[in-house]
This record gives structure tokens, C-alpha cells and sequence, in this order.
């Protein structure tokens, strides 16, 4: 893997790509169009030039992403302690390097990670290792049902990429009102949460001091990484599964989800 | 990982349970109610009682989905050399071994491998491990998109799981006319692909005889697992990736998406 600085690094790597095809409608009729498909491509997530994980995500925010799966996987232990991060193009893909003290860097297994866009994180050789046990997430505002509505109504326009493609999740930042402060896109809902988790600490906001609202179904990785930041709540547009469920409760954190008639929070 | 044989598992392990919540309606009012969601479970593959990995998968039809994962991910290289099946309840989760002549097992590494529902494979050092090449697939029949269309508007009724907890995929085995023979479910969709490419191993269909048609987005893992097979189309409800077409290109394979106006066939 030889990293070479793009020269078209300065502008944001392009998202989405136009595929040409055929539409055959119901009636017979066909014609040629155009659709704009999202990307998604390798990127290598290193600390202090050693590689951690080859995740699959869409080439946006990729500092983010990289600190954010970082502190979520609990590979770096403190926020404090990254001195740098730098993104380049290398071949076939992306690379993250980020320059970590030495003491906060868990300590490295002999393996490296691989993950698809669906995925959230890979290495573990035992079934006790899949699920992780959670820490109790202290004192919180109360989720109110109103500001989850608002947060999702507000979502659609704040997600600039998938405007164009229709097809990537996205992970906002919302305050206790209901607010959105931050927006992550990305073909990977886990990624689109590590790119939000790292926006969230490197604008240097305060993690008890919102929610995190997305678009897809709520999947237990989504709800491991977001307690281990000790976010509170988590909304989703979709229900979460039991898993999920049973590790919220053990964290005591709030999953809620949108439904044909509101908002539903779970016990 | 102690095996235990579960006395319940002549019954199928249950792949929804009862969550619940309270839902808050916009005009105020609430009221408790019950959702089913779906069980997410650890299921460790094993080849001649050795873990090649864990997955996160839902638990049902896992001796389809450990002989799909195997052969889609060329883990055993041909089905023929399968002598043995086993499903048991482990702690935590499920395990399956699968008995296989050891000359058609691909090497190990040192490493076993993990995945979470959204995520294909992991384990690779190096972004060219990823995308793995794809070889060209052989003459098929031509793909006719009424047949996609019909396919489509059959597989709701064909979807046992999803009817309960409205949260899981599909993957369907259909023949040239876009009659459904075979369909599988999982949270994931790789898992429910490779469920489907399993159970049309294990029934002896030929692979050249039909396409997959899927109710989810098109990521590039399902476009390899296909190729690896040899399986000519694949269609899926959302678009695919740059990545997919990329990829599909390469193995002539032909990617549609359904669109609110007909069937898009991609070139």
C-alpha cells in the first residue's frame, strides 16, 4: 500500500458516480437514464502509521470517521491523546493515520481488521468476544418524544448526499430540543455513526449534551459504540433488534424509534 | 465455547421476541404496546470442529447459512467435499460445524473471523485483500426484467419472518420466468444471502438456472458471493454500489434495481 498524496485531495473525493442503465417499465417501454450510485471504498485506519482496520465506507469526513471509530472501538482510550490526523489517497482506496500517544493506544493484537460497509468491527476469535460488555452510562437528560419527532423531520434536508444518491444512511447530533447540530452520511450506518461520534469530539462538543438520531434500523454495534462514549439515547428509524434491546438496558440507555403514529420508547 | 445440545432445538430457535415501549403521538396522547423485533445471535462457523469464524446472524436456517458462507466465501471449495452438517446451541449463541474432506478447505490463517449482522467477512491485513477478484461467469440466460418485476411482486408473501418483525431481509432463488423457488431471511443482508446460496447447494438446484433477487441495497460482498458461485444476476430492491458495478462489470454479471417507474438494468 503506497500512499501518495492526490492532488485532488484539496477538493473532496467524489461520493457518488453515475451508472448508466435501462429502464423497462411495466407497460413495455424502456428507455436509457442515468443514476447517481454512492461509493464505497477501502479505507485503512492507522495508528502511529500502523494499520488497525480496513473498513468499506463512502469517501467523506474520513478524519472523522477514523477518530470516531477509534475512540467507539475503544482502540484509542482518550480523546485528548491525538496529537494528528491526516487522510490520503493511496491505491485502490483511503488511509487515516492518526498520531496517538503511545498510552492511550490499547494494545494491538497480532491481527488487523477488515470491514464491509455493513460492518461494524472485526478480529474476534470467540463468540464472548462478539458482544462487549457495556458500562452504565451516568446521569442524563430524559428523551423527549417531541424533539425526536422534530430531529426527524428536520433530517431529510441536512443529508446533502443522499440527495443525490438515495442511498446512504446518516447520523445527526441533536440537542435535548431537538435540535440538529451535526450531520455524517455514509453507505455504512456504523460508519456514518463513527464519522458523528468523531465530528462530536473533535468540535470538542459534550457528550451528555445530546442524542443521537439516524436513518436506518438500530443493529447491537450501534448501541455498543454509543455507549462506549456514554451517549444516553439513541433514536432510530427503525426498530431496533433484541440484542440491541438487551444491551441498552444493560447500559441504561434509551432506544426510541419512529413508527407510523410517533415515536416509540422502549423499555 | 462449551456445546450443549439444546433440548428446545427440534423446535426452531425463536428469531423475534416482544419488546416493549410506549408510543407518543404527535398530538400528545400515548398509549404501552408490543413490537416484535429480531434476534441478532453470535453463530460461529466451524470446519471439522475448527472456528473459521463468527457472525452475527438471525437464528434460523444456519446449516443453509454456514454452507453459503463457506462456499461464497471460499472457505470450501467444493460442496461435494460437505460430508456433515451440525447446528447446536453454544453459549451465547449457535454454532455450526460442517464436516468437510480437508482438500477441499481452503487454509487457515492464524486468524478467525468475526462479523456483525451489517458485515460480510473480516480478517484481511491489506486494502487489496478486500475486493477480491472475481472471475468472469459463463454464458447465462438473458435477464428478462418482467420476470424481475414478477419476482418482486411475489416475495412479500414469501417473507414468514419479516410479517412478524417487519426488520429483516430477503434473498430469493428465481427461475428465468421470475417464479420464487427458494427465499431466506436474516437481519443481515450477506446473511441472507448466504443462507439462500446454501440452501440451493444443499438442494442440488443448478446454479446457472436462476437469478437472486434481494429486498435490499446492492454492496459490493454480494456481487463476490454471487461471482464466487458463478450465479449470472442479481437484482435487489435499492441501488447498487460504484463498487458493485465495478465489480460486476469485471464478472459480466448483470445488476438491476427496482425503481418506482420499472426494473433499471445497469450496463
Amino acid at each position: 500500500m503506497t500512499a501518495r498524496p492526490d492532488p485532488d485531495w484539496a477538493s473532496e473525493p467524489a461520493t457518488s458516480r453515475p451508472a448508466e442503465g435501462r429502464l423497462y417499465r411495466p407497460d413495455g417501454t424502456a428507455k436509457d437514464l442515468v443514476w447517481q450510485v454512492p461509493e464505497e471504498v477501502p479505507v485503512a485506519i492507522m495508528h502511529n502509521s500502523v494499520s488497525t482496520a480496513v473498513m468499506m465506507a463512502t469517501p467523506a469526513d474520513l478524519e472523522d470517521f477514523a477518530v470516531g471509530f477509534s475512540l467507539s472501538e475503544g482502540f484509542v482510550t482518550d480523546p485528548a491523546a491525538i496529537r494528528n490526523v491526516v487522510a490520503l489517497t493511496v491505491e485502490n482506496g483511503f488511509c487515516v493515520d492518526i498520531a496517538v500517544d503511545e498510552a492511550a493506544l490499547k494494545p494491538r493484537s497480532v491481527r488487523a481488521l477488515e470491514g464491509r460497509t455493513g460492518c461494524g468491527l472485526c478480529g474476534v476469535e470467540d463468540i464472548a468476544d462478539v458482544v462487549k460488555p457495556v458500562a452504565p452510562i451516568g446521569k442524563a437528560f430524559a428523551l423527549a418524544p417531541a424533539a425526536v419527532q422534530k430531529a426527524f423531520a428536520e433530517l431529510p434536508a441536512r443529508q446533502p448526499m443522499n440527495k443525490i444518491n438515495h442511498s446512504v444512511h446518516a447520523a445527526a447530533w441533536v440537542t435535548p430540543e431537538g435540535e440538529i447540530k451535526l450531520v455524517r452520511e455514509d453507505i455504512g450506518r456504523h460508519n456514518a455513526l463513527d464519522k458523528l461520534l468523531g465530528a462530536v469530539t473533535r468540535e470538542g462538543l459534550d457528550r451528555s449534551s445530546g442524542f443521537v438520531a439516524m436513518t436506518s434500523r438500530c443493529s447491537f454495534e450501534l448501541v455498543q459504540k454509543c455507549a462506549h462514549l456514554g451517549i444516553a439515547h439513541l433514536v432510530t428509524i427503525s426498530a431496533p433488534t433484541g440484542l440491541a434491546l438487551h444491551l441498552a438496558r444493560g447500559a441504561g440507555m434509551t432506544l426510541a424509534s419512529r413508527s407510523p403514529d410517533g415515536i416509540v420508547c422502549f423499555h
